[in-house]
């Protein structure tokens, strides 16, 4: 077989053999097959598409190319959760907690963030003490111990999607659903949980633009679960505005504190009740929605949830008198209000532009080499459907660095009003299984 | 200006401009763009096309990319034809001599052969003695001298295009007309001449399957050579069967001498008068098709275009001898029939199969480094429109290591017979200016 011919193969729209899709990922990982024949081959399948087999047996190669987690000696129906990203995103931090203390184990394998959005591990580090590089033997019997964990990826899972992601990063190939759900899917799968509860973002901030594309994205990586075995779900979600108010690293910790405590804000709380009864349901503690919802309100009232929260932020060697306390975080040296010019409701709040502006601010990381500045970020004071009068302030910017011109015109250009009423977005549009 | 930027702009089918262009051209050349980008840019233009304007660019980039011969050293106007090559194409041997024996100045770069077609380079070096690479400096003396040259091209000729090619060949990305026409007009362009004649090949033996393909080819590599201000015209011809009937270096050398001596086979003489007229109009030395036949005729039948051809070789230390006594070359050990099993017309004969037999008893290269035989080969005794019967010689293979089964099957399989009578097919289609 030639790598050649198979690039070919694929330009002129055939369909790959398993044998076919073998040869490529193995040969790619272990090397054989160069980054030039890679990115041709990547280029073709965006142009031609994959079909459902072919990007089930992708996924398949992709899982086994490294090491594949065993959980079996966690007791009880393990649901992982992965959300395709976006600004402001702390679901992990609510959702994993509120889960666990209703007895579902969650062993979950988060990443870093990267460009204008951000990332679990990023967001738990900025917890003293705590540390995201755990060996599977322990962080099995932190599971077992504490009903919970929130780890990095070790180093040998999925290492195909790892070189991959990186070429289709720099060669224009990342926005092809059938990689993106392999991607996805290949490192949950090899993550080792028993189902799996997909949170498919769209709009300005997310991967996907429209709510198509995300439905897509979400059936094609139901129907890789499917077919290798793993019941698989999506919540389709709205991510036209940052999910919150907090965008920035401990500011985000802060707010999913408050979340467990009871009083966060609404639409964090309402995606996590949604996606937690989906996952209670598929861990089988829960026969209804409904049923669910309540356990996962009772876990956050009873202050259960913050309790597994504070459990796991010990066991991973993290100070939890910062999850009782949070005011102890450090803060940033200057909040700088900025000011609304205009009067009017909120029509329309871009995620992409002020998840820059936080990364610029130090919060996020432009190159996976920079260092991340945990303290500073932003906190929206109005979203979509507020009423705004000239002269409010819209956002808190908290700042290391002080507040440019630029950056300061970026978050306002972020903002767009109407002067007729608005209504606020719908969070969750679809549920698919 | 981001490599995987321009990736994206031509993956979403937007135009590049000529900055863009000269960006992508340059820094690939310089090294500065990864061929793991380059590739996935040529993907996305197999997919999404360059336009008439940003085909021109790309062009005159890579003619740029090395040094531009300067042929203004040369009396007269310089006319290079070339050849989108294919099986049994001896068609510059012939053409060059003639041409120039009219008093055209023909200073030709030619190239090797790869896999099923020949190279003229190759074929010239069947004579004892002959070489190709000759300097600048002494490439425009002999021109001078004795109105033909035809050698390899220099190292610094056309770079990009070498690069380009050679990671194109990898990952399936050659059959894509701008990048055909941009590759083929920047080599032109490069090598200096004041007018192109082209001769584009469709069928089986070519590089273009169809005749609408092969049309716009040339219409593509027209508008380049407008654009850059050089008459450029272009023969449409039919390669469904091998030119002539010789395959192998010193056979079709031979057959090119018997055409040169007025006995050549009818279809190659037919191509090298048509395209030779055109030829000579462009370089103003005739003003009409009839009357440049004429001449050209005439220079075969004066035996002109021999004494021409009897000069190169000299003047690049081959032994004319060979010229004047084609017998002097040198034999394979041995001429092995294949005979017909069939009676009937010839419907088809398929030139690559036979291409790749004569490359398989060693007279041509499968990879770069391989050496040439240059004895062996087919000589073709039928072909399409010819009658059979069963137990007639098709073929003589000029072998030193046999014929094994597999090539003997390979040869009888390229033929296909009809009951009915056959046509010989059209060789020039149309002639594109």
């Amino acid at each position: 077989m030639r790598m050649v011919d198979l690039i070919e193969k694929k330009k002129d729209g055939f369909k790959h053999t398993p044998e076919e899709i073998h040869f490529i990922v193995a040969g790619y990982t272990k090397g054989d097959i160069p980054d030039y024949q890679m990115s041709a081959w990547l280029m073709a399948v965006c142009f031609q598409g994959l079909d459902k087999e072919e990007t089930a047996i992708l996924t398949k190669e992709m899982m086994h190319s490294g090491d594949v987690i065993d959980l079996s000696r966690i007791q009880g129906i393990k649901v992982d959760k992965h959300s395709t990203g976006g600004v402001g995103d702390k679901t992990s931090l609510v959702l994993g907690p509120i889960v666990a203390a209703c007895g579902v184990p969650v062993a979950k394998m988060s990443g870093r963030g990267l460009g204008h959005t951000g990332g679990t591990l990023d967001k738990l580090e900025s917890i003293p003490g705590l540390h995201i590089m755990i060996d599977e033997e322990d962080f099995v019997k932190q599971v077992n111990d504490c009903g919970l964990a929130i780890i990095g990826q070790s180093g040998h899972l999925d290492p195909a999607d790892k070189k991959m992601y990186a070429l289709r990063d720099v060669t224009a190939t990342v926005s092809c659903i059938p990689l993106i759900a392999s991607s996805i899917m290949s490192k949950k799968l090899a993550a080792g949980s028993d189902a799996i509860l997909l949170d498919v973002k769209y709009g300005d901030g997310a991967f996907m633009n429209t709510i198509e594309e995300a439905k897509e994205l979400a059936r094609t990586m139901i129907e890789i679960g499917d077919s290798l075995g793993k019941d698989t779900r999506a919540t389709i979600s709205n991510m036209s505005q940052p999910l919150g108010y907090a965008i920035g690293n401990s500011l985000e910790v802060k707010e999913a504190i408050d979340t467990l405590n009871g009083h966060g804000p609404e639409d964090l709380l309402e995606l996590c009740l949604q996606a937690g009864s989906h996952m209670l349901i598929q861990a089988q503690k829960a026969d209804s929605l409904l049923s669910a919802r309540k356990m996962l309100q009772e876990a956050i009232d009873s202050k259960q949830a913050l309790r597994t929260f504070c459990a796991m932020v010990k066991a991973q060697g993290g100070d939890d008198a910062y999850v009782r306390h949070p005011e102890m975080f450090p803060k940033a040296k200057e909040v700088i209000p900025v000011y609304s010019q205009t009067t009017g409701y909120v029509k329309d709040l871009k995620a992409k532009p002020l998840g820059i502006v936080s990364m610029k601010l130090g919060g996020g990381r432009e190159t996976t080499d920079d260092e991340i500045d945990y303290s500073v970020g932003l906190i929206l004071h109005k979203k979509i459907g507020d009423f705004v009068k000239k002269g409010d302030v819209l956002v808190e910017v908290h700042t290391n660095t002080g507040l440019s011109k630029e950056l300061q015109k970026d978050i306002l250009d972020a903002y767009e009003f109407s002067n007729e009423f608005v209504n606020k977005p719908i969070l969750i549009d679809e549920v698919l299984s």
